[in-house]
């Protein structure tokens, strides 16, 4: 070492609990600034935790487009002047992954209070992304993918989310139908979501009739980029059973990366963001897949959820698509995959998914999630990447006993 | 509680130390995209620590304009890419706000350290600001200020730091004068900076005759947009010996923030998110300002460094001015002002200014800075700010014994 350790006492590692969540509607939200909507989901998460302002110590926001979109960066600090908060001066934290903004600022609030920084974090994701061109918009989703090396040549988004699914249905049998039974599934479950926005079920024939966006994929395998905002409050085990009897833990805490570029990796039939931060949320909880009873993964595209549950471990490695069509991942089976309709049926503005992940696993675990409750879940994971997967986050979450 | 306490044994809190320090000649780099100039800062930090690849746990990465200017958002990733680690799929982060994105970063690397979650972490800043419209770079600084209530209104970055420094001159007679001493001193100081964009000692007339910008400031107030990158590595007090014996200890880490929008705050004659992070900085390294021998502070504009000494502590309040002319901030006085040359004279490549900072002060630990060596110091700072001081972070930083 190149010098003594310091001479203060050192203190114990704490852990992460979640203490308030919630989110508004999902969907177009006219009438509504991004600040509107990241005031209405703070002020609520704070009223579920039952925290006051003064005991509020950092906040992190997870947002994609603001600055793009709105001509907005520097967006962590409206979120405490919404809740009036902004002459306490407190740290305030933007973070930036594309659609995995919300999981990574969900994990570093985490991070945060297992540094032994703080006791109470509010972090919370927002998008306002249907007031733009679809120029705008398309160009942002791109900007998720590797700008010079696949948009600049024409690719899009949906276009290399269409080859991931190629080419899982060349390597293991998967078929058109079977990701097809990801939306249906998902509408399923958001028409029981008052928070959705689509809560209507759907029927095959509606998906494998929908115009083609990029073949195999068609408009119905594909998430809507909305308007909404989601925030949860998390605690230090010091302070968390002060204010819920029924604070969830963050048992573990993964994040994996991977090229931008698909091109450059090594498989197209895995996430292996996604696997690394399984491995590691797992390991750090303690538990493996087959503890996992209630999931929120990522659907931006119907291939998203079927490379999830196999990557996660949830089902075999090839096995996505028949165990959705079967339903292996609907209410009654092991574990309940999107309870809430995921991004395919709850909306996807792309920094609040991961957030409004948490918020639903959180509310299973509490056993509140009314008209889409998962039976006595003990074990729930919430699964955000960002672009074709570079990013991926994923937390394991544990009800109170 | 909740709950009982986890099973597993807690762990003590480590400790962060700066083992690699590197960063770009920063100005316009034409010849380089901001990959490359990543690419070569990262690479350049790893050399000067002594790791291996290997050795790495995670990566952050601040930048401000990447998505906006460049259709480029999801850009953490792109540092392990280039650096050839892509298939280790480690966790990597992007954080913004403003031109406070790289002391941001930096931060959130320390928090990952002291989580006991990570023993090696590196931490980039990167920018490509020049090859830019004019309109663009114009709405990229605008979108650090409150789009909704200042930009859009017709202020800008400019216009509003005026009025700080017209308000500071009302209230305590610093005069135009001392603010060119701001900038005739850190072009001073950026002549001995081998890595500055400007390495030419100016007249305090070559300020004054200068072109207005916003009244009082002229050109040679205001800092450069630049491209550039910067980069560090940070290790835990576990395994940080063991690659340097001259490792940088991260001794107090600070964050404030505050209203985006000048006209919501209490005074425009301080900073309070300054307050508040030196605050705190200087609590948890267990020192005062009287201690700082050495300071790297945000002069994006010549005011920005007047408001900084002042809310650091470094001089009294409404003495900035006259301490500036009278060279109690230069060399041979007790705390050096940033020898670097500062954003006004080193460039200001927005997110890797924060880190270049650390660079600096590191440097200036080691006794390394050659040609700009401040005096044996033992305690430096590191103070980034974004838009007009809506977050600041602040670092204090301790050489090796």
């Amino acid at each position: 070492m190149a010098r003594a350790p310091p001479a203060q006492k050192r203190r114990e590692r704490p852990e992460a609990f979640v203490i308030g969540a919630a989110h508004t509607r999902f969907g177009e939200a006219w009438e509504s600034s991004f600040r509107d909507l990241m005031t209405e989901a703070g002020l609520a998460a704070i009223q579920d935790a039952g925290i006051a302002g003064e005991d509020i110590d950092a906040v992190f926001v997870g947002t994609m487009s603001t600055g793009k979109l709105l001509g907005q960066a520097h967006t962590a600090p409206l979120l405490l002047e919404g809740a009036g908060l902004a002459d306490r001066h407190l740290p305030a934290t933007r973070v930036e992954a594309a659609g995995a903004s919300g999981g990574l600022a969900f994990r570093q609030a985490v991070q945060l209070i297992r540094s032994g920084s703080a006791d109470v974090v509010v972090v919370g994701g927002v998008e306002k992304m249907t007031d733009v061109s679809d120029a705008d918009a398309q160009a942002l989703a791109a900007s998720g993918i590797d700008q010079e090396w696949e948009h600049f040549f024409g690719a899009t988004d949906a276009a290399l989310h269409a080859i991931l699914a190629k080419r899982h249905m060349a390597e293991f049998g998967t078929t058109r139908e079977h990701l097809a039974h990801v939306a249906v599934k998902n509408h399923k479950h958001g028409a029981g979501n008052p928070l959705a926005q689509f809560r209507k079920a759907i029927e095959l024939d509606t998906v494998l009739r929908s115009p083609v966006i990029a073949d195999p994929l068609t408009m119905f395998d594909a998430a809507p980029l909305c308007d909404g905002a989601a925030c949860v409050v998390l605690a230090s085990d010091k302070v968390a059973g002060g204010y819920r009897k029924d604070a969830v833990r963050v048992a573990g805490s993964g994040q994996g990366s991977d090229t931008l570029a698909l091109h450059s990796r090594s498989t197209l039939t895995a996430l292996r963001a996604t696997e690394h931060a399984a491995s590691r949320a797992y390991r750090e909880a303690g538990v493996s897949a087959a503890d996992v009873q209630v999931a929120e993964v990522n659907d931006a595209y119907t291939i998203g959820e079927i490379l999830a549950i196999e990557d996660l471990g949830l089902v075999k490695k090839g096995e996505g698509g028949p165990a959705t069509q079967q339903g292996r991942t609907g209410f009654g089976s092991a574990c309940v995959v999107n309870p809430s309709g995921g991004l395919k049926a709850r909306g996807h503005p792309a920094g609040a998914t991961g957030i409004a992940q948490v918020c639903e696993v959180v509310w299973q675990l509490r056993g509140k999630a009314d008209g889409r409750q998962v039976k006595d879940p003990r074990i729930g994971l919430a699964h955000n990447t960002g672009g074709t997967g570079a990013t991926a986050v994923v937390h394991v979450l544990e009800a109170a006993e």
